[in-house]
């Protein structure tokens, strides 16, 4: 966006400006805490693209690749699920950076991230409803649970999301009469030995102090080994209960960046002082997707540019110039700056930062948080959003509405350590169970001799399946008998199917037959609509 | 939300008073279209149940059923899903109005309701993504979908929107240069010979004509014949090419109200003159729900309460005098109101009402429409929170930002008119498609000779299945050769699925084998892990 803002106005109508952006928006990474503690609403948080890029094409497409050598991408938009080409003369890649989870089991199913928007909203809608839950459970295991909230990475990103979760969960306590302070418990767990290894460390030792004096729970040093549904367990061997898992870690190229044909290192593209692509003369590449070296060797980690929003709008800007010296043939100056110092909310009106050597702390670094990010953000009706935003929150109660949750997909896989519950008798029935790895235990009570009766259940096995039928309440209780995932397929779903595919309908109809001696298409169920098998 | 906070004021401690509400806010109707139209942000609509209902204990929970013998109601809270039972002394039910589209075929698979404000977030949502798209699209046939919005139903609440969703459209155009504003076709179709029927019939006529001036059509005496995810079809005959068909029709009992085994009358609980469900002394039902008589010997259906804001306001006030009545022993008196007018907006600050016989039209209509709902609006913050949107709206642009829309669930049915096309070859693949009911028909292309082939596929046949092997590019053209019903699976659910059930999983490895020559375990696929077949 800075790019092509830059671009538009050092070469006016000389150059067509095109944009591709699989949203229409833009939002700033470092306000997305503040969406997740509802300080600002989703909408007023992001600047619509086509209000800040006047005199640039903006197309709101998602990118599927890009040629080369024919100076090709191939884009889809839309519903529209017909390619369609974009040419170029000069190519900037600016994909930010994804995160991948998969290197630690039970995290890509369990956590959530704070990426994107859409990720800020539906943390805060999280934290509401455990609230809500702990509220009114009666169970106080399942309390506790509610009320663990971790954190994964001391970073930037990770203190100021916790700064702000555990701001938004102080204000919001008055609310929940059943809910004691000390019954809240929020962990922040990190591999290294001190938060905000970005700042000189007497700065990170005031960020922990301040968040601990808050209650914080800092576990340095500590890994993360596994994630279920209902605990985190950390490489200090503790299992905590918890249903509310946030990873900032896990930093990895977008998958369109991995598929080009580019020289990656530490999962960045490789480029020279002036931000272009070896080997490629008109292609270009900036901000956390590109590997940018500050000096002409580059060694050290801090030869490189750092993935900060500070370097990346000066790298907007010195890109925008590269372009037009090109296009001119003129020759390259290479990217120069140095670092203004940095800056971290902690929520409650504290920070800390170091600028230009200069280190503030408290009230006064949180002021200047503030007004260092609304002069940055892009576009006057969006200062003025966030502005008003947050003179309600000051005013105001802090905004406990939760927001539905978007449906779950119909089919997702869950995991459970041993010994887990998936459910009790007399529950609500939530979905068929199918063992995917691992063992399931069906508990059951002989209704005459009262005895406990147990089955073992393997992969391929389902379990829960008189919801197909229309019963709503669990006949039997399960558990993970090992470590132990499973499919879960909710009612709609499985009729969805069986309504299309005849083997679908077939299994779960014998099954029915043969484990519940009951007929699908008889008795309290829903009919199936039977298909004739053209095959 | 009315009924207990009146109750709490009337009744003090001297009752324990409990809301149970699947959400834990509360949000005025008449606000939804601004919310569908991007000038109120969704959060900032709704006032959070537990700050406006201090002294009354708020549960987020759903219920399941209610035993009025025993004077229990089996709630299931949260993730947990252990049933929880709630005692009552006395119980009012005001669970308002559902609806129900199934009357006509398509309506429930390609219809947007505008009930809940999750409803008013998607629409705005959707309406942005159809800008979006015709911005940038080439196809002519497409950006005329893209840019056709059509809303079922001209009574309040159609009136409303369609006015907000054309304000909204008018002044994001400037944003979309490809978009003229004569491609813009907004219809409303409407089964009554005239609009607004709640109000006299200068007024709807004086609102019909507003509304033509600023483009949109109406088509009354019309009837809905069907509709697909491209087309509305009237009942005068139009197939029209829609990509936004908007429901306002089909008002119902919701689901527990059904359940109940209450005497309901036009769909609604049969109540006295008090309120009070006849043969149960304890059981009051209100609001849209309830079918309350306003005379003693009720005829027609003027001799009821209308379901407005304004009478569910005065109904809750006085429920709460006869509950505190019938607590005491004491006579129950008649609900008496008469209704003091309605006012309708018409969007672009235009509105139309009737206040005490004194008919008001335009400008100054519009500014009573909004002091009205803001003085309805309960909570001094969350009148606050309107306010201040309301403002930013006059003084910024209207804000185009469209926020993601939740993730499609797994498996869905998707209908088409015979003609229609499902998708071209070289489009993305977005699913494995299946036919549940109709015929479809496959076209491709010799690859030596050019020549045209056609194979016609029925029920419990699969096409576009390259996808699972990871192909996202189609090899043919699909057409509905009928009325057609499909099943749509993305990729990742096909995946997930066959993880765990065998047969599944067997069923798709062997057509693959059989229709494509492949395998699905090899290749350029994914691997799906084998499970082993238990029973």
């Amino acid at each position: 966006m800075f790019a092509a803002r830059n671009l538009r106005r050092r070469m006016g109508d000389s150059a067509e400006i095109e944009l591709i952006n699989a949203e229409n928006y833009f939002v700033f990474q470092p306000l997305l805490p503040e969406v997740a503690a509802g300080q600002v609403t989703a909408p007023h948080a992001a600047s619509p693209l086509r209000l800040l890029l006047k005199g640039v094409f903006v197309r709101k497409a998602v990118v599927h690749s890009i040629d080369f050598e024919r100076q090709e991408i191939t884009v889809f938009q839309g519903v529209q699920r017909r390619h369609t080409l974009v040419r170029y003369d000069h190519l900037v890649i600016a994909l930010g950076q994804s995160s991948d989870l998969s290197m630690i089991t039970g995290l890509p199913e369990h956590a959530m991230t704070l990426k994107t928007l859409e990720d800020g909203r539906l943390l805060r809608s999280h934290v509401i409803e455990k609230l809500e839950h702990a509220e009114i459970t009666q169970l106080p295991e399942v309390k506790q649970q509610a009320l663990t909230f971790t954190v994964i990475g001391a970073g930037f990103s990770g203190i100021e999301t916790v700064g702000e979760m555990a701001e938004f969960i102080e204000r919001s306590l008055k609310y929940y009469k059943n809910i004691d302070r000390s019954e809240i418990r929020i962990v922040v767990v990190e591999m290294a030995d001190r938060v905000l290894a970005e700042l000189p460390p007497a700065l990170g030792t005031y960020a922990r102090r301040k968040l601990e004096a808050r209650g914080i729970e800092f576990q340095l040093s500590t890994g993360v080994e596994s994630a279920s549904g209902t605990h985190l367990v950390t490489s200090a061997g503790e299992w905590i209960g918890t249903r509310t898992i946030v990873a900032t870690i896990g930093s990895a190229p977008s998958k369109l960046v991995r598929d080009l044909d580019l020289p990656l290192k530490a999962g960045k593209i490789q480029v020279d002082r002036s931000f272009r692509v070896p080997a490629h003369g008109n292609v270009w590449a900036l901000g956390d997707c590109a590997l940018i070296p500050m000096v002409d060797r580059p060694d050290a980690k801090s030869d490189y540019a750092p993935p900060t929003a500070q370097f990346a709008v000066r790298e907007a800007r010195h890109l925008a110039k590269c372009i037009d010296d090109a296009v001119n043939g003129k020759q390259l100056a290479p990217f120069v700056y140095s670092s203004k110092g940095a800056l971290a909310s902690l929520g409650a009106r504290s920070g800390v930062g170091d600028i230009m050597g200069i280190k503030i702390s408290g009230f006064p670094a949180w002021l200047i948080w503030r007004a260092y990010y609304v002069a940055f953000l892009p576009g006057m009706s969006t200062r003025f959003r966030v502005l008003m935003n947050w003179l309600l929150d000051a005013i105001t109660p802090r905004n406990v509405v939760q927001l539905s949750k978007p449906p779950a997909p119909g089919a997702r896989h869950v995991l459970y350590h041993a010994g887990d519950r998936i459910y009790e008798k007399g529950n609500r029935a939530d979905g068929v169970y199918t063992v995917v790895s691992g063992a399931v235990e069906m508990i059951t009570h002989d209704p005459e001799t009262g005895k406990e009766q147990r089955r073992r259940l393997g992969p391929g096995q389902h379990f829960g399946m008189r919801l197909i039928l229309g019963e709503d309440r669990r006949q039997a209780t399960a558990r993970a008998a090992e470590h132990t995932r499973v499919l879960v397929l909710d009612r709609e779903e499985v009729l969805k199917i069986a309504d299309g595919i005849d083997d679908f309908r077939r299994h779960f109809e014998e099954r029915i037959e043969r484990e519940l001696g009951r007929h699908w298409d008889r008795g309290d169920g829903q009919p199936v609509k039977r298909v004739a098998a053209v095959d």
